[in-house]
């Protein structure tokens, strides 16, 4: 997202490729997991959301996700992936979907990795009233704040680390600690975001970006794999163009299970996006 | 909730019998809707979202609900019902199934009305180890709070009031606003929470508990009935024997949607449920 560069479109960018599917049949869909969206050992949570997302969105008579609840059941591979969906209910203002991602394990057989059931509906026909009390995040300029390619050395997290080259991340230097050693104990994780080609946030994106920071469990003194059991996100409104600041918090981490509460504002200060999922720590196994 | 009158214990109350459901056939339970859980024009979310979890307790290994994602797709009437369940995938800790609530329309034609995603555990395996930045919610002690049976003179609220004579309800008067007919801008609600004949609550008592309070919209100086689209639940721990607190808060509405966060806090004071849904006013429809 450097100035001068040449940016990626909304609908020819790496995300999109990645992301896309093909129908093979009516509610069955073809795709491929990109290993460009790996974390640790497997494929990043938001980027299947937005895989079953577009696949929600070619089934379902309306274009954008409002709400989608995720359930996520084993670990994606990179790899081929099926996308069964089936219409629930369809009306006037929404209509109502499920989608599952398959993939088969070394035997051959079929493994559910994510359901979801989705409501989706058109943003812009939506009204424009708006009376909110919510305010953007406290996040510093993007020249304050820092990116994994700002690291001096070798990154905190065991594993892979592909996903961090396809994004573009600045983090809030008061939410960093944990990559030097020094984990605030809030559990607070707040970032600058962006695709790493410059292409525009739009509602499927943002459904990769309410899972795609580092975990508030870091800053909480954990380290390790914190996955996800279960992830509903809402989409309030269409993104304005330009970077996204996104925060994230966790206020309980009890029994091994912690929620984190994410937010997503645009560039017009606008609450585009509003998520919660309960994950777990290496104590809740 | 009087002290010295004879509380209803678990498993043998109104609650109990009113979410109770019978197995016909493995996956599939009739219920019968009670009229008392009404409120406005249709039946209360948090009440299905009960029923729903019981028969899911049945279906799948483990015994209580960690997480529930619910999407509501037509309004639910008194009557009979049928709940149809599909374990999705049965693991050491976690257990996810997916439930249905089927109704009758006056041609005889099946209607679904909500379709939940929900992944089960056993809460008292998990360890004790907590670490939260999660305070209670400011709420005067009961004696300054005010229920339903407190108000002078008729209900503000258009419709059915049923529901409000199983619970036990004891609003803070900073949220009551609305129903003096000075709402206070503010999108809060918050209150002591029980149920009338006096049962202690347990993990399927909190489904209700989330969906239970007037609507924070009222107090944004909306009136009518505030639709869920998509409610998701989390259930952080067994709630202590006594009243519970419930706070909700609303930060954006905008395009007709508004979310509400809930938080339910035990009599230890512990964090016991999380929610959040989002919601449509007359203005989203």
């Amino acid at each position: 997202m450097t100035q001068g560069t040449v940016r990626a479109a909304i609908g020819d960018s790496e995300f999109d490729r990645d992301t896309a599917v093909t129908r093979r049949a009516p509610g069955i869909y073809d795709t491929e997991l990109s290993a460009g969206w790996t974390i640790i050992n497997a494929v990043n949570g938001g980027y299947l959301l937005a895989v079953l997302g577009r696949a929600l969105a070619d089934a379902l008579p309306h274009p954008d996700p409002f709400t989608v609840s995720a359930h996520y059941l084993t670990a994606s591979q990179p790899g081929p992936a099926v996308v069964r969906t089936d219409v629930v209910r369809t009306g006037r203002t929404l209509s109502t979907g499920q989608a599952s991602l398959f993939q088969q394990d070394e035997q051959g057989r079929e493994v559910e990795r994510i359901r979801v059931l989705a409501s989706y509906g058109d943003l812009d026909a939506l009204p424009d009233d708006v009376r909110t009390s919510a305010e953007p995040p406290p996040i510093p300029p993007v020249e304050e704040c820092f990116g994994p390619q700002d690291a001096p050395g070798q990154s905190p997290v065991q594993g892979s680390t592909a996903i961090t080259e396809r994004l573009w991340l600045k983090l809030d230097p008061a939410t960093l600690g944990w990559a030097l050693g020094a984990p605030s104990g809030k559990g607070e994780m707040r970032s600058w975001f962006g695709l790493a080609d410059g292409r525009d946030a739009d509602p499927l994106s943002l459904l990769l970006a309410v899972d795609a920071l580092p975990p508030t469990a870091f800053e909480l003194g954990l380290s390790g794999w914190v996955p996800t059991v279960e992830l509903s996100v809402h989409v309030r409104c269409r993104p304005a163009p330009g970077p996204l600041r996104v925060a994230i918090a966790t206020r309980n981490l009890a029994g091994g299970f912690l929620e984190e509460d994410a937010e997503v504002w645009d560039s017009a200060d606008r609450l585009v996006a509003q998520s919660r999922q309960l994950a777990r720590t290496a104590l809740g196994r």
